[in-house]
């Protein structure tokens, strides 16, 4: 018989066993954090009409879908959870009870060039919050504290959510007469952690701007300071432009709400030079960094948009959202180190059987189940060395060893594996120590 | 701008976030048990090489399979998790343990005819034990335990797993040297519920079996009784043949340790006209039915394979598994009006903010969340009627309304939504509260 390679395809990630348990773990954090908040739960078809995905349109979207057709129909694979949520929520808007709060966590395929850090098939975890006609700035001011919990629960503590508003900038920029080169400037601007201020500067020039605009600019991006300095700098600019204020208040109300929401000022700023793709969203803006490890760029990022589903409905429905790609997180955390599995088991028993007659043995196993003790049975007959160097490579914490002794006594030989410590238990005592460690 | 109409494909299924709730408590629980039994969690790429996806042949799995190119790669999804777990274990074997214990949940996907019940979408719940070269059928004896458990916990109580071995029946066949007629003749007597036995023995003589073989057929397959019963009787028949043999060794193994691993013998039978398919499994087979719900056919089913990954290793890798289909389950317990969404919310509390300072509300949100209650806050400005409203619609369990003089007493003012009781407490109280309900 022909043997063919087993080979995955480069751009897609997957797992061995003690990876994918930390991977899974993280998942299930992100989850609970989501629910925590009050989301539900969605999941539609990775499937879908290439003209309900390409709606939006975009060329770059547009080369990277996976399209196909089957039979008559032109079908492609969804790239984002966002149109999905647009198509989802227009088609079941009557049976939907707004403001709708849903999380989605799932696949998303996009057929890029493969290289480092860049996935054809990964998970985003979304949230994302739904008005019908409008949505309150509240929503926009909880959004930060569900990426701090989720953060802090997968265990960071040295991360930075950086928040800013496009109505902010985009007032700015009409007041300084210069609406038509704001998508221009904010790219430069965007790169003043790279190439410094004399950077800016020099690529303000080449694009024809003026001297005295250009410094307006720079100002203007160099207002640092703690959240309410950064407010009060604004407010004292006396930019009268509608535009403008309206995205001030709307700031001013994000940063001042977010202490009440458990947020740690630390890790919290404003930023006036995050503005998260220059088409997509209307107001509030977020991207959340991790201090230690800038080079893997936003972790989680999100904003307003005033208009989700105008594709498939007459309706007006704003909203508010988040995202986690985790499948490039998860790459990226181990290229970093900062991520190792340790145990490709979620056992906390191995029984090992030393006689054929497993009555008891099994009748061990089942109760310590119905106890919510995740156990195995080590079936093979193998050596009793072999046995524990297997417990050993899946790092099982304990080992109950049954033979003619055992069952006589009707004691368990319990080995904490951790420790090496070997015990001589009653059911019961063994299932406490278990359940303690 | 024109409209789309949002509507997902024919064969897809998506669910309002009632459903998806309970769906979701379903897969929960699956995946629970499943790793009770010592499984661990995998994870592969939903588009494969075709060659490897199609590597097994098959004109139906060929003709059901999305396929299609990108750039130069021939590509497919998946249709099952079994061919991806082949090619799994072939790739990381050197990084493996054996046995090697994984469950799979996820989506594969099938481009069959949309009919009622048949998705071309659908969630597969698979565990499966692979061994290096050997596995123990102990195996066997394990996973109807982990079929019992599973469904139990899934609310069911009158279910029956039936079991029987693909190498008693083909034994049986050469026995009476029909082994060439024996698919023919599988599919015949797999009908014996439908056409009755006199329908079994028409079409036995319509295949051109003579008087006698057909007696011998309808003997066998008449066999009943509890387990020990059939057990006897089929060594009785004194059949000589090596292949039978061993099966009915294996049969009893599977059989006599059934009660050791806690299932009931009202739940577990051996039912000698189960096939499950006819080229696949080679030992063991399971089947799962439902009995107040016979027309949904098997609801969990698997089987015993002498060698799982042969297209792509030259090493003998036997395994057994059995797979929940859950997407078309859940479709036809809806049908049956067996599941009812009741809540499209998680949260077990709703905040309404009377005031527009919402520092308090938020800080009891906070603290509630630190506490592990899923809470949502009403961020919207409208009135405590339609809140309500709202309110029961989504079926949040509690209601705590913050005004001025709850703020004042630094009392809640809590709703039983269940009851339409009230109550004005301290947040511990109404912790408490919240918790016991």
């Amino acid at each position: 018989m022909k043997i063919i390679e087993p080979k995955i395809l480069p751009g897609f990630m997957e797992l061995l066993p003690e990876d994918q348990i930390v991977f899974n773990t993280m998942l299930d954090k992100i989850r609970s954090n989501y629910e925590r908040f009050g989301f539900v739960p969605l999941d539609t078809p990775v499937i879908e009409k290439a003209e309900i995905l390409l709606s939006k349109g975009g060329e770059e979207a547009e080369k990277q879908t996976y399209r196909f057709k089957k039979g008559d129909n032109d079908l492609a694979l969804r790239f984002d959870l966002t149109v999905p949520l647009a198509r989802y929520v227009s088609s079941h808007f009557h049976s939907l009870n707004f403001p709708f709060r849903r999380y989605h966590i799932g696949k998303s395929y996009r057929g890029e060039k493969p290289q480092r850090g860049r996935f054809r098939e990964f998970y985003q975890c979304d949230v994302d919050i739904i008005g019908d006609g409008e949505l309150s700035i509240m929503n926009d001011a909880e959004l930060p504290s569900i990426i701090y919990f989720t953060f802090k629960d997968l265990g960071f503590e040295n991360f930075t959510i950086r928040i800013n508003n496009r109505k902010v900038l985009n007032g700015f920029f009409e007041f300084i007469g210069e609406e038509k080169n704001s998508s221009k400037i904010l790219r430069i601007v965007d790169k003043i952690d790279k190439i410094g201020k004399e950077g800016v500067i020099k690529e303000l020039l080449q694009i024809g701007l003026q001297d005295d605009t250009i410094k307006k600019i720079i100002n203007f991006v160099e207002i640092k300071g703690d959240n309410s300095v950064i407010i009060s700098e604004l407010n004292r600019l006396n930019i009268d432009n509608k535009t403008f204020l309206n995205g001030l208040e709307e700031l001013s109300q994000v940063a001042i709400n977010a202490k009440f929401f458990g947020i740690p000022e630390k890790n919290y700023i404003i930023d006036l030079t995050i503005a998260r793709g220059l088409t997509y969203y209307t107001g509030t803006v977020y991207e959340t960094v991790l201090n230690d490890y800038p080079q893997i760029g936003s972790v989680c990022s999100g904003g307003r948009y005033d208009n989700l589903a105008e594709n498939f409905t007459e309706r007006k429905l704003p909203g508010v959202g988040i995202s986690i790609g985790l499948t490039r997180f998860f790459d990226q955390l181990m290229e970093a180190n900062l991520v190792k599995g340790t145990q490709s088991t979620l056992s906390k028993v191995l029984i090992i059987p030393m006689l054929d007659d497993l009555s008891f043995p099994l009748e061990v196993a089942t109760k310590l189940r119905n106890n919510k003790i995740n156990t195995e049975v080590a079936f093979e007959k193998k050596s009793l060395k072999t046995q524990f160097t297997h417990a050993s490579k899946i790092g099982v914490p304990f080992v109950i060893v049954i033979g003619e002794d055992e069952i006589k006594s009707n004691l368990l030989s319990v080995k904490d594996m951790s420790t090496g410590e070997q015990f001589n238990l009653t059911f019961d005592e063994a299932l406490k120590k278990i359940v303690l460690k």
